[in-house]
């Protein structure tokens, strides 16, 4: 980094929150995704003043600037693709204020989502968009990815709590966007704009959160399946029931094999495993929504269904699920964990179309995720440091994007573009839209410091 | 209008869609709002390339364009202030398609509230933001000012039921947005900058929406109180106790007298109702629900409180709140009816402050609204005839948006900005918000063909 720009950092932050040191320039380069890429120096920012004057500088001297959390996004978000600055904001980790009457939070960016999650449990309240990465990942990844995770099907994602935002524009500019009112159409929704605008817009220092009292009560099921569209069907058919469960995960075959050699729980070994949830105050509500849903699954043909005994019962089902990616990790050197959704009544046919392309490109892919809300994530299981094996990945995956747009789907449910499908926007996105992305992203950024080379903006 | 322009409006609409007939003008000079002025002509669009051929011309002559639908909007939004084409809407009336399995309907703006609700109910879906002028506004009214209704607190407002639109941008390029998954974060969430912003940046010609199964079981109840504070520390203490009602509105004493005089409901007049309802599959889960929430209101020196004996009983009480709009109106010759939003546990603030402005301007200000989610309907009942009480009336309005700002509340929780709120929202947004929201603005529409004169956006 040259030395008067270092300077002018270190002045701004303080000694303490700069590095420029090799081993932090190593940490920094990578996050949860195949991408890596030094920075030139890194900077632990305490107060949107920093982000500000920082931002201030960087835009003057055109220097990208690369928020980031926990990094444990999966699609390169974090990773510093032209080097310049990290902005790391875990140090903004305070709880600001929790108000249970106003249903709301208040947070820095850096708060750890399970932190939230201790602190509302408090009140019997939580932030249910629950990312599987929930223990490390920070509350400001989730906006800047709209995090989602198993309850999306019934209470949605990041998006849908975020109330308001305090935010640094790239100009150096603080701006507050939203309030603390459970709604609110006073002007244009400048806060959904930036939710899931993965750092390409601003910096968001602040977060006003809408929270949920917990449900009290819940039943869980589970149903086999010896054929993949029987198992589709049944996702898409609990529609006419009219009941959402709070919870509908599926595992495939793959997954369930590799679940069973990495652990003592004995999953049926067939094609298809739904797990169901339903929730609410009293058991009896929950175990008649749970009915309704297993008569689905019976007339779909499942093989075994069957309805957890116990608290412990049910939580063994959800830790068999949440092994997923831990235990498919272990088989090869390479993962790559896919987020395509579509439409519920194509789950069958998106299944199938994985099964295809699997085979041809000779490729493990492993499936699992929330069929509740049409968002699978197939597990691209390879080697990385076979070449044949890395391109038979890419082929595969292009594949699949486009067999997902074919079927009226997107690209991705809830773990963003980053660098990994920003060379697939165009497949999903119009010329008009695509132009109109871009539009905003000059519009607030013309010099393009914050977070370049990602969602394919920079065209 | 000017012939040339008349020529080639009819030859992309046709004669029979084209008007400048005098009755017309006057007729599309008003929307539900106090404002109205004329347009130059009329023109009814048909399909999207209508839309898109029109804004085309309008561009390259700089004629302004007014979207409508039913104009039941409440703040002068489909009010054309600088003449020029209205856009009527109301003949893209279809749903184009309902796919249960894929929980979602997709629809054309013109098409009214009720009739989706009709071709929903067969299923046993709604779309739950419930507008009170459900029975007459359209679904594309609903989109541009992000409607919202009794239902806000448990099921939010329309903003959170789009998955994706088709828009004609200003300069009549077609645009998709969003998809028709029930989740995606696949580039900017472009969707929800539509979402409210009141046809200010683009024309809506297709709507895809999620929408909900109905629960089959619900408890209502009521609550006296004879102390506006009481009242509203109620409505903020429900939150404690872990249940998030699925209504829960507040009338207050004048409302409650207008419907006494209006109707034979004979309701207990005391300082302010509170009608709650919980909702669910079973009634064991809505009683559990209500005997929780009840207990919050008798904690709160509630006088009365009574849960409804009967569908009847409960259907009479929904009546009484459905009421206060239409007898309100019948007391004087004007009235308007505000729209503000503050955090829940404000609310008591609010009612006080109400109260003061109304003794201070000696103007009558009745008090309903959505308690649940912090959004009062103070409905201002005035002689618009006598030029002291226009002035009285313009006085307290302003002196209600300071106070609501002051508590941390919003402008608009569910009616929009319009020509009404234009003149405050720099009380309520920072300049660098309402730079950005300029911005867009100007980036999408340069020619400030699409709605001007709302919003504040022309600064």
């Amino acid at each position: 980094m040259d030395e008067k720009i270092k300077q002018a950092l270190i002045d701004i932050v303080g000694e303490d929150n700069y590095t420029d040191s090799l081993i932090d320039m190593v940490s920094y380069s990578y996050d949860a995704s195949e991408y890596s890429q030094r920075p030139s120096c890194a900077v632990w920012v305490e107060t949107a003043e920093h982000v500000s004057n920082i931002l201030k500088l960087a835009n003057r001297e055109h220097i990208p600037v690369v928020p980031r959390g926990a990094g444990t996004g999966l699609t390169g978000t974090a990773t510093p693709v032209r080097g310049g600055i990290v902005l790391d904001l875990s140090r903004m980790n305070k709880i600001i204020k929790i108000s249970i009457e106003d249903r709301l939070a208040i947070v820095q960016p850096g708060v750890v989502y399970a932190d939230l999650e201790k602190a509302l449990a408090h009140y019997g309240f939580f932030f249910p968009p629950d990312p599987a990465s929930g223990t490390v990942c920070t509350l400001g990844g989730n906006v800047a990815t709209n995090a989602g995770g198993v309850k999306g099907a019934k209470y949605g994602t990041t998006r849908d709590y975020v109330l308001g935002l305090q935010v640094v524009l790239p100009d150096g500019r603080i701006m507050r966007t939203g309030s603390r009112t459970m709604k609110s159409v006073s002007g244009y929704d400048l806060t959904k704009l930036f939710v899931g605008s993965e750092g390409t817009l601003g910096v968001v220092t602040e977060i006003i959160l809408k929270i949920n009292p917990k449900t009290t009560a819940a039943t869980t099921s589970m149903a086999t399946f010896d054929n993949l569209e029987d198992a589709g069907r049944a996702v898409s058919q609990i529609m006419y029931s009219g009941i959402i469960p709070s919870v509908l995960e599926i595992l495939g075959r793959d997954t369930i094999m590799a679940i069973n050699q990495n652990t003592d729980l004995d999953l049926p070994e067939v094609d298809a495993i739904l797990l169901a949830e339903t929730d609410g105050y009293t058991t009896g509500e929950t175990d008649f929504q749970m009915e309704k849903i297993m008569e689905v699954f019976k007339k779909n043909n499942a093989g075994e269904v069957k309805k957890a005994k116990s608290q412990e019962e049910a939580s063994e089902l959800w830790v068999a699920r949440k092994s997923a990616y831990a235990v498919l990790s272990r088989i090869k050197t390479h993962v790559v964990l896919e987020d395509v959704t579509v439409p519920m009544a194509k789950i069958a046919d998106l299944l199938k179309g994985i099964k295809a392309i699997s085979k041809k490109h000779n490729i493990m892919i492993a499936t699992y995720g929330h069929a509740g809300d049409g968002n699978l994530h197939p597990q691209f299981v390879y080697d990385g440091y076979d070449p044949e094996q890395v391109k038979s990945k890419g082929a595969a995956s292009a594949e699949l994007f486009q067999l997902t747009v074919d079927l009226g789907g997107t690209l991705t449910g809830e773990h963003g573009i980053g660098l990994q499908k920003a060379p697939f926007m165009t497949l999903e996105h119009d010329p008009a839209a695509m132009n109109v992305m871009r539009g905003i992203k000059r519009l607030l950024d013309p010099n393009n410091i914050l977070n370049p080379g990602k969602m394919a903006l920079d065209k």
